[in-house]
């Protein structure tokens, strides 16, 4: 029995309705296809927003969705960046894991970023998204 | 050369004999079929135990053949369950890498885990599932 | 001004009342006075309790009054040990910082401790007692 | 011989000029004098700043001057607050050691703190002060 | 769109050129193809040197072109091993990802091997290599 | 009671021969005397070699004796290093706490260090060494 059929079928269990779902803030379609593919290929489910606005729009209602965001941080001129998106998801939940993404940008990590995030500066391998996503969710804690 | 027929008719220096070998405790017929899935997906060799009171025998004779155990918690009443399979792994192996995967145990997992252990609390994506593994098994520590 | 005399006199934002307090389980007085004079030196404030069964009556009735637990393990025959002390005060808060102090059973924490715990094999130097209890301190957990 | 002695007579190798010093900043004289004979204590040479904009000043004309520095949150209304001096020690130079000092605002660390950096909850002992200050320097982190 | 003809025919933003490549030091040819297929299903890219003389060779020259160095251990009599390979790409970079592949020179890890390192020891599966070289990549430090 | 007196006179439990040995390996007496000092301040016992050459002998014939050293780098020309004598305690014991303290020498740690090490760059507080030296020892991996 392969994988795919199980999820795509079965639907039970380990259904695509009860995988983790990751909120991926990305606005240039080419990367998203990336990210998305690594992602699924990891067998997480995922959201995109295509801005920092629309991220914080789905955070805001979100009652517990989202296990992970994964954000890039410019978003143009005047708008929500990706710093603003993460700092809005751990107001919401202290724990929320943070990955973000970014080439000229990443330097501001030490400075912008939040604690126990993780930056990866482009060029990264897809692999590397997809560690980097397990290994915040492994980190478990237990809700008080 | 793919890597599968290399594993299959090479039988060398990665043949299937020589891949780390991990336990599974899991009743679920479903649940093994993701596991096994995704570990042998990542090159590991799995060998599947039903219940805890099997899991337990098998260590018990292992002689250093498991390289990590991946855990179930609850088996069913006057069970042996998963916290249990874990602490007599460690009385063998004080460092055992240990996974345990459950959905409402989890929340019990700092009272009844073991120290440098990891909880993937459900749903996790099958990439994490690699990941803990993964991750124990590269804090090497040198046998004295 | 001395240290000393501010938290005895002042009383005020550092006084003893506001103190983080330490609840010490050791049933041996010598070993007793040795454990206060560092974690006080430390300027923590500490709550003594000689047995398990006193341990866990405190904790029970404590309602957040214990930031940290530094328990022995051996307390006698069918008494509770340090390893239950510490399971209980993670039942009440999965958080909760727990240090063990021990000599034989020291060998005993990878399977009978609980996660992200530090056990702290005899002989010790109280800067190693007083070093285990503000790490875990230090990383601090947002309440959420 | 006692290190006081030492450290004021023969003010060679270790003499006062060669601490490592830290830069504190809180407007409380009371806790001041607390913070002060802590890290004194511990053989840190200390610089007090009584605002945000005061330590923001010494940080951009320190030239390396300070090794890490300690700082409450809230200075009042309209003023530099600790996350925004924090935020520019990290601007200045990315590795740069920060520990924030705060009661009510400990929980906004896990939106509004700096990566790698760590929240002394109140009350703290002033051992842990020394321990979270040490713990950040001893990661050394070689210049490229 | 599938991401392997994305590789291949789009070039872009994550095109071949553009993904993080890692430094493989292996003589064996057959471990060289498990290792190449491993990271490129990880879409990695990799250069392989059959020898220490070789890698030092390629590290002198790389100008910052390698994220990563995977080294086997011993390359024979007399020739330059994979401890010294490790060596000298910190010297050329002090934060540069080192993961070592061994059998029986594993043990030697803990005095020859440099900080921050990963150790697999053989057998390994290929998820475990993965992980090491993402997880040490992804643990960033902005250059200063 | 004093801690003092209570280590002197009662010789007991925690008297003088059962306190943790620190080797300290310092060619300087000024610098002997203040590591001295804030080791024996935070209850440490010490043997100080005032060479390479000694602290390997001291090593050799140890029998499990010492359980962390702190060395200096430089011992002269054509004399063993602090480099070599960690390496040679950790051949002795793979999980020997090591804890280097250089001033022109930190640089080279991330080249000729050995793994789970700390370097302390000068100037630095004997805070830190106390606290160096206690986090590697609160690490405790049970002997198998």
């Amino acid at each position: 029995m392969s994988w795919q059929l199980f999820v795509q079928y079965d639907g039970g269990v380990y259904g695509v309705e009860n995988l983790p779902v990751i909120l991926v803030v990305e606005d240039d379609h080419l990367i998203q296809s990336v990210i998305e593919e690594s992602l699924i290929d990891g067998r997480f489910e995922i959201v995109i927003a295509s801005s920092g606005e629309d991220a914080v729009g789905l955070l805001d209602v979100s009652e517990g969705k989202y296990r992970a965001v994964v954000t890039d941080i410019n978003f143009g001129r005047d708008k929500i960046d990706g710093w603003d998106v993460a700092r809005r998801a751990r107001e919401i939940d202290p724990d929320f894991p943070v990955v973000y993404m970014s080439g000229k940008d990443a330097d501001h990590w030490a400075s912008k970023g939040v604690p126990n995030s993780i930056m990866l500066a482009k060029p990264f391998a897809p692999a590397q998204l997809v560690t980097a996503v397990s290994q915040l969710l492994n980190t478990w804690t237990p809700p008080e």
